[in-house]
């Protein structure tokens, strides 16, 4: 099977334009057929504020309710995506943009009110990687917007990392899967407060241990186990690094590489 | 060759959830492989007024300078293509949300500056219909937001009409091309007071006719100036109707057919 490299882009490289230029630039260069999922920076809370609709955030994630629907779809599928989109144009990428809902790509429901009602948020159902694969065939490049939609023709906010390993583990059916988190931090710390205390490998085990140290904070720990979960369902490979070390760390150069 | 039917829709009906819906059945029943090219509506002018960004129109027309540009691409790009996507698929049309810049199906060029500086506006200089007939064989429906880029990587504002009628015809290469406008009207009207005087059908000669009589009025002469130069360079049949009439219109029961 062929080798692919699906890459997820954090919201704090979005944010600031040099970085992102220089994140594209590296994707483009990457060789081989790749997937990009971005997140959507504070780009979505700015516009919110602005519009005077209010951001409410539990344990990291985002509170949806419709007018912050109407923002993210705004922010982070219009222009974030479009964005994107024309600047690896400009660097004979041949991106399409995608929410989950274009060509029926991914296919979520509206997750079920138990504690937290998080409004309009989607829990993915259903990845057509085949479609997906079908878009890679014609040279195109994927470029997903963290949006899903459901039956009803509703769309949901879902988180970007979940789905970056949603399409990991789909396109697995028909390729080799590389899944690359890129980030601000230069991989997983064994020191939060040391920013060179990369873990290089991290296992299972060394994983619980870290965190039963507390060393691998909150923020990381939805992260690991959707990379972790994507190991299980056959991604060969899954790497954390810093956005600007893209290049080396899909060399096993930099970032943190996950083993099973 | 293949019957294709390339819709444009209007701004006004965008802005009417109810119309829209009835709309977008209509379409979806509609046989054969379709396109729809979508306005944007007030939409973009409320976000940018919530967002102290000034909307300068000139001759219908809108300035966009950087700022308004990217509230064009969020809820043109954004909000409007992703809703009417994701109502697309919940009545089992599998559409895909495009601007120009993906996939490379519309590239332009930022308009020159002469009289007016229109700032981010894009006049377009090559369709790649091979690309949307790809789409169209996997039995995908484009739906195009209004936006288009050049090879700087720049998004540029473009006027609906003039995107759906460079379309057309560039479509023209793979299909036997019908374009229809559908807006808030019944068709071209013989008296603007008069929102039935429908004229069915509209030669070059009536239409210079009625513009020198003042019957075709300011808002209606770019769309013609479309219309028939699409019908020039070898789209099959133009008709300008009612939304609501999609359907009977279509067949010619409806609105205004534009012969040559």
């Amino acid at each position: 099977m062929d080798n692919l490299t699906v890459i997820k882009i954090g919201g704090n490289v979005i944010d600031n334009p040099a970085a992102l230029k220089r994140f594209l630039t590296a994707f483009a260069n990457l060789s081989g057929p790749k997937i990009l999922i971005h997140g959507g920076g504070k780009v979505a809370t700015q516009v919110a504020d602005k519009l005077g609709i209010e951001t409410t955030m539990v344990e990291g994630r985002r509170i949806t309710d419709q007018p912050m629907l109407d923002v993210v779809t705004m922010v982070y599928g219009g222009l974030v995506n479009k964005q994107i989109v024309a600047q690896l144009q400009a660097v004979d990428i041949n991106a399409i943009g995608l929410t989950g809902a274009d060509a029926s790509t991914v296919l979520a429901k509206k997750r079920p009110v138990k504690d937290i009602d998080y409004g309009m948020v989607g829990d993915i159902e259903e990845v057509d990687s085949g479609q997906i694969q079908f878009f890679l065939r014609q040279s195109l490049t994927p470029v997903f917007a963290p949006i899903t939609y459901n039956t009803a023709g509703e769309l949901l906010n879902t988180n970007a990392d979940t789905m970056a390993s949603a399409i990991a583990v789909d396109m697995t059916k028909h390729n080799t899967v590389t899944l690359i988190y890129c980030f601000e931090k230069k991989g997983v710390l064994r020191d939060p407060a040391d920013d060179n205390s990369v873990i290089n490998e991290l296992t299972p085990t060394l994983y619980a241990d870290y965190k039963a140290a507390g060393a691998i904070n909150k923020g990381m720990i939805p992260k690991l186990d959707n990379a972790f979960k994507a190991l299980d369902n056959g991604v060969s490979k899954v790497i954390i690094c810093h956005a600007d070390e893209l290049a080396t760390a899909v060399n096993q150069g930099a970032g943190t590489t996950l083993k099973k």
